[in-house]
């Protein structure tokens, strides 16, 4: 993975002043940037530091004029900031996908299917009739159940447990822990005070285009045929629920710990925020905000609301509330001062009627 | 796993109309079913399904009636619903207990002592000292810790980590990625500011048809002998913190990424809700019910209540004050021209007095 | 694992009264104690257990001076219960440390480099590039990516994840399940709704003396360069989410399910309860206590505040805003009384000027 600043330029269609022969192989900020590393300078007020890094190319403004000496490589382009994040995420791109192969011992079914240029890690499990696409990675201790398909490109990290029959799209990525198609939390009460399994039988499908964080949870649906269902571009951060049988609309955003309860449908681009608890059997519209540890008891039918509280609802009301909230023993002093002014009042008025 | 429809009929007691030799290998809904499933009538409204569908078999009531042609084989019972959720639970122990033998590499410890008909998947490990029962399922990297005692027929999913000394009883189900055992969270302030670790030297017990979700943590006592114990047919859903010493009761159900600390001891059939948090060192009595993301900081020793808020309080009580407080800036505008009001009376008052 | 009473005595700085060579190969509490275990007597109202316990020594006070036979060996010291947790703490340290060696399979990298007197247990996996220092201790299926380094004495249970960069200091302790390193939650909305992955590039870094509980989730800081930081001494609990480039201070506690969002630091001994959220880039302040399930949405300059509610505000105002809080319905009863003896005066007023 070395460059050189030729290279580079010609991928952001910029200019090279300089040694275009400079070896690149790691981007850094212009103030850390070391030799054979690439920085880039767009806010002004860091061009101080073009004069001192060590950094072996800097990507430029076209129109930037030197007012001293520079001994870093220059790549003159429209936007610096655009053309450093495009080689972010080549960089990114590069690291996740250069991983290819198998590492032994590593378990593999004699039924599964896999595709071209992927990586199985080391401890990784394949079980009977599982399907995986082209530069699917596949890191160390991933478990892939039976029946499970995975899309073309996605990336699951050390310690992914897929249960039976998941099912999952292209360009996902599922981070460490994350376990998809667990037990959803069913039980039919006895008589007795205990307890009955209701077995558990659907699966979970995800979209493509869906990342996962860390050690979150998705439950399989209860009834065959049933799924738990991610829609494309959904993201979820870390440690969050998913019980059985929800469904998450396209390109919602979930925060890390929320947790949604059964049978709930949350609508598209909606913004959850992190501890967020949601009750089952609820319908969430599209492009509903969820403020931090908002608790949702009822369907939420009108779109584009921001909520918060236990149960929500409008956040700037419920801001509006809660800083009367820290003044209730006052307003409750206040109370009690006018009901004995009242009562003095009145007494007066009889007294006066009396007389 | 395959069964005629007149196999699948002696074993519900029903009888058959139509062919008895038609092959059934799933179950499904009866808008869904394919050829080769078996699916059920019970609600009338669904009856028009029945004269469409594609099942192999349709279990429907005894005195049904059909008023058009069906092509499917009928399995006559007394109750279509009951006699399906019967072979769900069928089918469902089947898949789990389908699994039997070993899959290499796995790990076994020459002193481990494990039962018949068991399943070891690959990668799994079972330390010194272990002792399983009959018919125990541990799926690809099961980490079993020394001296872990587990009961016939428990299931251990992809991932679960048992530390040394757990003791699991019979019929128990814990899903992937499950900590059962790790050190309690205890630390003794030093002058300096820093904390000195207090070793974790007890273990946990989980007792015979307890079910506990991915992810979920359940640490260790901290003294030798001493036990973090879950009682008999308790059931804990996903992300659930158990701390170190906690006793829970006999068939207590606890929803997702609810947080019991140390110490507290929580009794028999109580519920308990999503992103609850108890503090530690109380006692919650039996029948307690404590709704979503409730925070309890004091003991609950009146048995059947259902509490709400932090700390809890009577539910329909917090909704009544909930109610109110969405009305606080509209009660604090009041109170205001109550006073004003007040004021005016009490100068007018005595201007009439100063007359 | 077995020492004399005569060892121990000397260990401990106490004098043995009676037979030195008893073996000892465990401790107990005086109660519960069998042969061949140790127990202390430090509280006189447990002093008659020590005339029945079966336990080969008990440690006891200097002065103790027995009013029956006891069949027990004596260790006598200064402060027995201080005696028995050095004892505690030694039994912890051996048993933590006695592991040493490979178990097969495990997965090395040809470049990692690791030091003298280490654990790798059966299906554990080391990246390229990795240090590891002396007596580190790696649990069966854990994962260690890419060029991370893990200083002495640290101990991975089973199943810990640690992503490529990832630095860990000395004596560390990192339970079962836990993931460090993984991508922070960033994404850059599109005009189509959709959202953009924005590359995550930095690491985790880990100090001395920190521990970590079970299935605890850290990101990796955003940009190159750039870390996650938990400083020295940092104790987390489990089930927590630590998001990117955030920073904990010297000494902090954190207990089990609370949230720290982007960007935020926290600063030195601060207390943060159980599932506490904190938003992101904000600056808490050293010493700062926060309560359970608190909400954070605003930086705490104040030194030594004890916080609660969402959002924060000072503990003991909060209790008693909550108190007027559960009094809301007769509160708002009160003050409709108030306005009706009001509109009744001022009806009045009207009728005496109006005659």
């Amino acid at each position: 993975m070395e460059f050189t600043v030729q290279q580079i330029a010609a991928m952001l269609g910029g200019e090279v002043k300089g040694n275009g022969d400079e070896k690149i192989n790691m981007l850094a900020k212009i103030q850390d940037a070391k030799k054979g590393q690439i920085a880039f300078l767009s806010n002004p007020k860091y061009e101080h530091f073009i004069y001192t890094t060590q950094a072996s190319a800097v990507i430029v403004k076209k129109d930037f004029v030197s007012r001293k000496e520079i001994s870093s490589t220059l790549i003159m382009v429209d936007d610096p900031y655009s053309s450093f994040t495009t080689l972010l995420e080549q960089y990114h791109k590069m690291i996740t996908f250069q991983k290819v192969g198998v590492e032994q011992p590593s378990y593999i079914s004699d039924t599964a299917v896999v595709g071209n240029n992927i990586y199985r890690g080391a401890f990784s499990y394949i079980g009977s009739n599982v399907t995986i696409g082209d530069n699917v990675k596949i890191y160390p201790h991933v478990f892939i159940g039976d029946n499970v398909t995975i899309g073309d490109n996605t990336v699951l990290q050390s310690g992914v447990k897929l249960y039976s029959g998941t099912r999952i799209g292209k360009n996902c990525a599922l981070h460490a822990g994350t376990v998809i198609g667990s037990d959803g939390f069913g039980f039919a009460p006895q008589e007795d005070g205990s307890y009955k399994t209701i077995p558990q039988l659907g699966n979970v499908i995800i979209e493509d285009d869906v990342t996962i964080g860390a050690n979150t949870v998705i439950d399989c649906a209860t009834m065959f045929g049933d799924s738990t269902i991610l829609h494309k571009g959904v993201k979820l951060d870390n440690l969050i629920q998913i019980a059985h049988n929800v469904e998450v609309g396209k390109n919602t955003v979930i925060a890390a710990q929320a947790g949604i309860s059964g049978s709930t449908k949350v609508g598209e681009n909606c913004m959850i925020a992190g501890q967020v608890g949601i009750a089952g059997h609820l319908i969430i519209t599209n492009n509903t905000s969820l403020g931090a540890q908002a608790g949702v008891s009822k369907s939420i039918t009108k779109e584009g609301q921001k909520l918060i509280g236990y149960p929500v609802f409008d956040i700037k009301e419920y801001f509006r509330s809660y800083a009367v909230f820290k003044q209730l023993p006052d307003l409750n002093y206040r109370l009690r001062d006018l009901e004995v002014k009242m009562k003095q009042l009145e007494t007066e008025k009889k007294s006066v009627s009396s007389e």
